[in-house]
């Protein structure tokens, strides 16, 4: 391992997400001295491979993070609650990929290709926005940028890893249920509290995250809430319909935006995206050539295509953006953070 | 069979429509005569059991329709183009599933909750719309009535049945090929006759019919300009993005709509629906109830649900909407033209 490195602790080691974090730090070669894995007592004792060597997973608690620099979270709202202000109180940097955080005045809500700088704010705790956010904003802000931006309304297909591993096993057992011609069994989407179940397998569900006072889903307010936070626009209009689908990993989003300048044209947008940080754009109907999970997973970049302008609105597009949502909807954007806060010179061994 | 009925026949008996087609008449009791079953020269011969009863699929050739009363055509617009002059010419009523006639300005395009009237200007055609576009302006019809509108958005989530039955036995190969760990075979989808074909299964496909020089498709177009002649509204803006499913049947859309009346509510829409013709309002978000393809199958209605008022616009709404993409997206809205003419005293046995 690197001995200058960082000693660094992912908690929620075992989890879709926190695999992801631990493949992540790997692919990156992130620099590490130490890595600590920390999980609920439930799954302690698991052993993890990282470049080589065998870690085994310990409960997490506070003391441990005497002993670390960078943790990363994503074991969950209620865990991150009551451990990241712990941890921070010892003097490690959090990364948390859970909504505990992401809208306390105090705390930086980060997509590193939009607000990098506001790293610099932070108080011992960066959030890491929700996955649909994420690939949202890296596509927007660019054209915020240089075109202005008004309104964004967009409705999603996400994918079933979103809601964990759990399942990602119900789609899978549900789908050869079906093709098998027997019952599906629905017992942990759209969520695993809720009171009902709903098969997802050859299905869609118009329920992400529980249900809100205002009829709309907390999955949904997050876009909305999140949007206006990380572009720094509380006057953005941003609405979102947030749907469940029998796709693995990978979630697409039909974004329509309104922008301030009425003679740009779908080649200005184009361009503009085709060089921007962390996108690829993937835009020729000629050759069928658009984004889609499939092609998606496994990668870091948000991918861009189907822009076109409105046939009634001049100010007004349609795009469609895919993203590997436990990397840059996650792990990736979470390990991206970390990877700020020594470029910007935020952290230090301590 | 009912002697007081008319000689209907069905072009395309043997494809996914019209064997939907077929049970809709059956199911309706609709008076008929003589049921004439018609395909392409390779399906004729094929037999199909309406009431009992075995019938023979014959080739489709203009004589046939000589002692024809109704027509329903759903065997592709080539075959409508060129039969169903014939058929009109030689005076039977030909309601046409295809996309060959709708946008013809002599051609009535009906949704029959909609604009059952026009159904008196045909002559010798009547256009049944595209299966998204139909289910859509059911449900925003009672809206414009009462509250006007000027704009809509709308995102689809469409079934695999919509390309037809070899569409469906792809989803089926590929989603077990993917169970087992092997490769995913794409044949059919987007587009049979297209350069390319992309996976379906665990996969979303945001491309429905050959692609446009404008960059929309022509399914989002066919929204686009159906939805305008349907609703006599060529001012109403509309834009649509359309997208295909790892769902067997069961079309979904997000559709987002500005009415002209700042002050109704949510409550006030839900109301107006709740009556609605066609319409059955799931919407209890408490009760995690919303409509969901796989509870629309088999259903006549369009299932509208999470109704709610945007954060930003006063005048704008959201709603989910989803029905059987082969009933009333095409079976049951072609019967339920023939029932219209029936009604109205349109037609009569020749």
């Amino acid at each position: 391992m690197n001995t200058h490195g960082y000693r660094v602790a992912v908690v929620g080691a075992t989890g879709a997400v926190g695999q992801q974090m631990i493949k992540t730090l790997e692919s990156r070669d992130f620099p590490i001295d130490k890595l600590t894995l920390l999980s609920s007592a439930r799954s302690a004792g698991k052993k993890v491979t990282y470049k080589g060597e065998e870690i085994t997973v310990q409960e997490a608690k506070p003391e441990i993070f005497d002993d670390i620099d960078i943790a990363l979270f994503s074991a969950g709202g209620s865990v991150s609650k009551e451990l990241a202000p712990e941890a921070a109180k010892r003097g490690a940097v959090c990364i948390d990929n859970t909504s505990a955080f992401r809208m306390d005045p105090d705390v930086p809500l980060v997509v590193p290709e939009v607000n990098e700088e506001e790293i610099r704010n932070h108080n011992g705790i960066i959030a890491n926005p929700n996955c649909s956010t994420i690939q949202m904003v890296a596509a927007l802000e660019p054209v915020r940028k240089k075109f202005g931006l008004d309104k964004v309304i967009v409705s999603t297909y996400q994918a079933v890893s979103g809601a964990g591993a759990a399942a990602i096993d119900e789609l899978h057992s549900q789908s050869q249920a079906i093709l098998d011609g027997r019952e599906a069994k629905a017992e942990v989407l759209p969520v695993k509290s809720g009171k009902k179940h709903h098969q997802i397998a050859f299905n869609a569900i118009p329920q992400i995250d529980n249900f809100e006072e205002n009829g709309y889903t907390f999955e949904e307010m997050k876009m909305i809430n999140e949007t206006k936070k990380i572009m720094a626009m509380p006057e953005l209009k941003v609405a979102a319909t947030c749907v469940r689908l029998p796709i693995v990993t990978g979630h697409s989003e039909s974004v329509y935006f309104e922008i301030k300048d009425e003679n740009v044209t779908a080649e200005d947008i184009k361009t503009l995206l085709k060089d921007a940080p962390g996108i690829i754009l993937q835009d020729s109907p000629e050759e069928q050539l658009y984004p889609m999970p499939a092609d998606a997973v496994g990668s870091n970049d948000v991918f861009v295509g189907r822009i076109r302008k409105d046939l009634d609105d001049r100010r007004s597009f349609h795009m469609w953006v895919v993203s590997d949502n436990l990397l840059k909807g996650a792990a990736w954007n979470s390990v991206q953070i970390a990877e700020s806060l020594i470029k910007l010179n935020l952290i230090t061994r301590k």
